[in-house]
């Protein structure tokens, strides 16, 4: 199950250098991710009104190539591992062909006291255990 | 001509208090000025190929309400004034009936040594002399 | 009583037109802004944890010259208008003699229910009536 | 040789979830590498005057402890792994004792058509063999 959305470089994602800013790449990542967790059933703007927060706990991504300004780009969400306080989450961005950066990333769910376990329904459509 | 485009808020627009950071919506202008411009036929990232940039002069912006996490907001652009070397565009950021900012923002284009002529295209499409 | 920082622009402070892009100044104005606040004896961040906010109501922004990757900033902040429930700061950016932007910034204190009236303790020290 | 820059954390480096944006941790770390090369001999600004880019090629970073709005980070870069088209930098973020991120992030310099050797004077401050 990949999700994924489109999403477009503006001048706010590039830098001097002439390309798309590498901290845009991890801003566009997290955009795909809460669309991808929004069509699970809760989204995460409703878990923030219950005091409930995903915070990234790691990033390991390689930037394979240049991305410009006025690209459309594809941000991918897949789920790599799924645990009960956690998720690990594999994501891509593509522009066409061209692999531009991939990633892999874990999330934790928190009521920033300690961490929570992941909603059974998003447990449920993921195919965890709950 | 009015032009809008719907964008969504995320948590790299938000900030600490809980809304969206105040510096966002500006950025979020500039992707509707962006979508504004390349319907007129000569796309921001083409200009930027040839040398050229629309650089903002001058923006008057009244914050009216809050948006949140998650909002999907509307986000209008239309010529308010028309020169030879710069725009003047009325730009407003709605959230259904509710109006969230509302702004004047005059760009001019340059090729960084000096102001340039708004190109004929652009122009004619928006009523100008040329 | 004009208060000042220095701030160094960096490639997440610029855009693709190889200078700094225009959100950039309204967050450095910022950062002048909550230093100023800061050193009148209510940090900001206190302010916060007391669930009270500075929220920006209106922004009159003039880009005089643009600023470059590896600029050293000067940002200053001064009142212009107190009033019970908000003031106007006069806020400017420049790099030695040059000019790269002028504003006028409205803010409000609220504790997101109605605005508050500014603390006495900061309205004593910018020679308000509380 | 641990070089290492003080930053604070102000609104525009916080998202709804009252902590510091995962992504900020990703910029505040570029501003202590800029500091760390710029310290050098040769700086950013200057290598990007001469068509020189540095590009992030691979983050790799654990977030440890939540930042907060009006926090003051120390921001700490020193060279892990040193090659003639690359090097690999070990990056922290730490709050006092606290450790709030960490990371292995590997650069490369670049003039947008290939990558270029690093600097002989860089490397021979680094005691790379140029």
């Amino acid at each position: 199950m990949k999700h994924t959305i489109a999403t477009k470089v503006y001048y706010e994602d590039t830098d001097a250098g002439g390309v798309m800013y590498h901290a845009s790449h991890i801003r566009f990542m997290e955009r795909s991710r809460t669309e991808f967790i929004d069509q699970l059933g809760t989204t995460v703007a409703e878990l923030q009104k219950n005091g409930l927060f995903f915070i990234v706990t790691h990033i390991d991504i390689y930037y394979r190539a240049p991305a410009y300004l006025g690209d459309t780009l594809t941000v991918s969400t897949e789920i790599a591992e799924l645990k009960k306080v956690s998720m690990s989450l594999k994501q891509e961005i593509t522009r066409g062909d061209t692999l531009v950066a991939e990633a892999t990333i874990t999330i934790a769910l928190t009521d920033k006291e300690r961490l929570i376990r992941l909603p059974a329904g998003i447990l449920s459509q993921l195919g965890g255990a709950g």
